[in-house]
């Protein structure tokens, strides 16, 4: 089995790349890790200019070798390729895995909306950073060689359709040509980084936008590396994702396991199906 | 005339009050400026909790005696009351004209939508606080009080349509329904505190949305107070502007005259018309 790397935000560093293949290596010898050169490139804030970051994630995804596509990190970039990239995606694209989170939601979003194969909320390579980095990593790779269900979270029910995305990455999104359809689904949002009052913000324009897209509910993640504020909001994530839900009529589900930490679950996009050949 | 002053997001202090009451008093002394006593309200995050901050504008929309309504300062809290202010305001609440920015904007964006009265960008009461300060307030107070055109963003032409927005308020707006009708407007944007990855990710968010809105161009504020980043951006603001109009097929119509600071012009939505009896 042959993954194929590529960073479609911002770039990565050889040393953490031979951390991961080595795990890889030794935990799946299968598998063999395909790191796209475009992971290392720098442009400003970009792993290389956005013509550069198009061409190597179409070219893996085209690539009739490749099995599955992992974005390498998030940061910011993947939305000024999502759209031109759908356009150039052949046959082959349509059988693999896309795995990634964060900012890599763009694509995922895109390729769901698109109907082009398996788009996957999970760890990164750049995950190997974190502490307890390396079980994030095999959860990811567990998913992509071998379908193995330890890595989806398990709040996950059979037989329903469920997407999980960053909620500031999926807010940026809304009425945008990359956005997917999620009706039916039970949506999974986290968030990293950001003030109490910015993900209230962000709560108030995805679930307002989204109350009559015909979700199945909602259920929040973790939140975290929340920045202290000059003054305190006053109410907790938990209580700003129910008042949301219920000012907008979508149903509150309850906690998932997603966010950015060691401990990001795998969710599969739609029902967790398992590709072809895999 | 009377100008009713109240808080749709934050809190303001009672001695910057005094300060703003005083400038009005000597400069203009047909004005009386009356707050609601909800401008000092404090419930977490808010000044007061929703319930309080839409009884407290509407209060005001709706009481005959006040011929305007200056919203104290942004923050955040606006959006989570405007769309049910628009509900609550009869008849009265059509002849006045309504002044703020940042987060006010989402009120000004639905008293547009609704064609409710005269939503005005301009500087507020909060803005006493800066360097410069009570130019501001004087420049807020002078097309107010007695439509002084030299108020109003210099660079704006007669007979054109203007709107102008904080960005990511915008962009929190997007999809939901207090987002207005820009078609055929020049729209404004300005942005403070963000950093450039997010100010180039909102952009992306609401030039995308809008590529078909009918919009007869962008103009860009000033992008103030960008905090440094772990790597640097690679592009400066006006680049970002000019590159996103390209990317979605809209005009990109130079600089305005608009930001979080003390030079914040006058931009009143539509054509720059002057109410009745004013």
């Amino acid at each position: 089995m042959k993954i194929g790397i590529c960073a479609p935000s911002t770039p990565f560093s050889r040393a953490d790349a031979v951390r991961v293949t080595a795990l890889a290596e030794q935990e799946y010898p299968q598998v063999r890790l395909v790191w796209h050169e475009q992971c290392f490139a720098e442009y400003g804030h970009f792993a290389g200019c956005d013509a550069d970051r198009l061409a190597a994630f179409t070219a893996l995804a085209n690539d009739d070798s490749v099995d599955a596509i992992w974005f390498v990190r998030g940061g910011y970039g993947a939305c000024r390729i999502a759209e031109d990239a759908m356009l150039r995606l052949g046959d082959t694209a349509r059988d693999k895995i896309y795995m990634g989170y964060s900012d890599a939601g763009n694509i995922l979003g895109a390729l769901y909306r698109a109907g082009i194969g398996f788009p996957v909320h999970g760890p990164m390579p750049a995950d190997i950073r974190r502490d307890g980095g390396a079980a994030a990593v095999r959860r990811a790779l567990g998913w992509m060689v071998q379908a193995d269900r330890a890595s989806l979270d398990p709040v996950m029910d059979e037989g329903v359709r469920y997407a999980a995305f960053n909620l500031m990455t999926l807010s940026m999104m809304v009425g945008t040509p990359i956005m997917p359809d999620l009706s039916g689904h039970v949506v999974m949002v986290e968030e990293v980084s950001e003030h109490l009052y910015a993900f209230d913000r962000a709560m108030f324009h995805v679930l307002t936008a989204l109350s009559d897209a015909g979700l199945a509910g909602i259920m929040l993640g973790r939140v975290g590396d929340v920045p202290e504020n000059d003054r305190p909001f006053g109410e907790e994530v938990e209580d700003i994702a129910r008042r949301w839900c219920s000012r907008t009529g979508i149903a509150y589900l309850g906690r998932a396991g997603i966010g950015h930490d060691a401990d990001n679950r795998v969710v599969p996009f739609g029902l967790a199906t398992v590709p072809r050949g895999q």
